[in-house]
């Protein structure tokens, strides 16, 4: 069993030799200019990974692997167009590079490239992952929508922002790693048992993302620290404050969320101040030490050996301890 | 064996019983709007009926009906974006009604839910379903992109402009016949065939409706006369008379298609006198009669009994009758 980051390079040069542009090249350009940007590679690399811990030969997972990684991206062309963002790891977005239209038509045959990667894989455990990837990508969509939703709404439970973030996060990493276990042929029980695995740990790690915006190392979050905040985007430490914050904290935090100011030092400040007074930035912090503590615990009651629950844990502590 | 009418009905009906929206609802109104609005339901109508021409029954080819119906409307939403088309059969288009982002969420969710319509299928014909779905559905986006890429070239052959109508319009009506035979399971041969007849099929269809744009019967046409002529689109009949009419003509036609005149009237004359008189007319004519014999002789060769040969000539015939 090697480590992700062995896993991260096998993929890499796998991804190269299948991602040449070719004709007509106003489609595929594109798609091959968003999965040459680089990343982490963390979803494809689970999937190899997690074949591996069950069994499996990593080479045969490339193709699922690979089948991730494309809709992913996919999911992040279409989605810096619904958020007009300019920049994506640092270099200029598709629909800005090239256009709108560029970026709706070379995401829809990503996202059908996705599917056609699947197509190496026979019988039932095609079928299988077929289910599951396209299950996982309409999930993926309404967690987007209910995103949007979100930005219109004053109501907002915490309740339905785990939904939303389940959804747009950590079903993903989830089936990632499902797909390596149903490759491997595990048993229906593994292969369930490591999907709230990687949804639990999704969920930990989106919550954590969410609190480093806020409170993180501002030398090793990689991010400006407070980029939430300017945005207004209402993340768990904005509704959890809400709910727990004095009656004029709260009021006050919904002010300064009705604000763009040009220099936000100050209203980043306030904000900080109101999620620690409120509890809810040590409310964010146990909830992602309880959903850390359930992937962990879902793990310990899988039939794999010791040695390999060690190494999902690994996985796990390495997710969960950067940048705190 | 029924008629299409039949199937068409059969097809409403199970359509109707499928898109009731759900939640959330932002993502799945504009599906069930879309797909309410009509249209002549032709692709899945020839599903059903190519199913019982082989032997199958309608009813189990109706999943794979509903994912070639959902694909076609999902390519309309993302194609009415590109287009910036504010009308879609008589009504508002999907992104006028709402707004982009809304277009391209509910287009991606709808190709998804396409290929989660296929899942009522086993086995090899579950697999084979889904890799003709997914061969389509890239061709019928690279169709797009050439169409596109067609608007900013000058030097268009007529060979590269059969091959995007043939990407953009024949292969889903192909692949919708094709489709009808696997589930009936058809031989090899008779798959192939059938898709070939639809793809011949397909191209005489498209061709006839760019003739019928600027030569059909104003009464019974349905859209206004001259349309692609006001939107200077390289149709075959352009592209045609720029190889064959006297230079004179042929750079009047480039000129008048740098033109947008607020009447069109005279534009659309004297186009229509060139496209006439420098034998372009003439051809269209022609090929659509090519590829519709092509059609009819692919359907000769075929292990079909007499009877059923004559259903399939009925729909060709169907088909090219229209209108002229």
């Amino acid at each position: 069993m090697q480590n992700l980051d062995f896993y991260r390079e096998a993929f890499e040069s796998y991804l190269k030799a299948s991602t040449a542009a070719k004709e007509p090249l106003g489609l595929y350009e594109p798609m091959a200019y968003i999965l040459g940007l680089g990343g982490k590679r963390l979803r494809p690399s689970l999937t190899l990974l997690t074949s591996e811990l069950f069994g499996g030969d990593f080479h045969s997972a490339l193709d699922a692997a690979l089948a991730v990684e494309i809709f992913h991206n996919f999911s992040l062309v279409h989605d810096d167009i619904m958020d007009d963002a300019p920049l994506r790891r640092g270099k200029t977005t598709v629909h800005e590079k090239w256009d709108i239209n560029t970026g709706i038509l070379s995401g829809d045959v990503m996202l059908i490239r996705a599917y056609q990667c699947l197509e190496s894989y026979k019988g039932d455990i095609f079928k299988e992952l077929l289910k599951l990837f396209s299950r996982t990508a309409v999930e993926v969509c309404e967690g987007q929508q209910y995103d949007v939703d979100f930005e219109n709404r004053n109501d907002v439970t915490i309740t339905e922002y785990l939904k939303m973030i389940t959804f747009k996060t950590a079903v993903l990493i989830a089936a990632a790693m499902k797909m390596g276990a149903i490759i491997a042929k595990a048993s229906k029980e593994d292969s369930a048992n490591i999907y709230e695995f990687g949804r639990n740990l999704g969920i930990a790690f989106q919550l954590q993302d969410d609190y480093l915006d806020t409170f993180g190392d501002p030398e090793t979050f990689g991010k400006r620290i407070g980029g939430d905040i300017v945005e207004n985007k209402k993340t768990f430490l904005y509704l959890k404050s809400l709910a727990l914050a004095e009656e004029s904290d709260a009021r006050e935090l919904e002010g300064l969320f009705t604000q763009t100011p040009t220099d936000p030092t100050e209203k980043i400040e306030r904000t900080r101040e109101i999620y620690m007074s409120s509890g809810a930035a040590q409310h964010a912090r146990d909830e992602i030490q309880n959903y850390t503590t359930n992937a962990f615990k879902i793990l310990d009651e899988m039939q794999v050996s010791e040695n390999n629950k060690k190494a999902f844990k690994q996985i796990g502590e390495k997710l969960m301890q950067r940048k705190v």
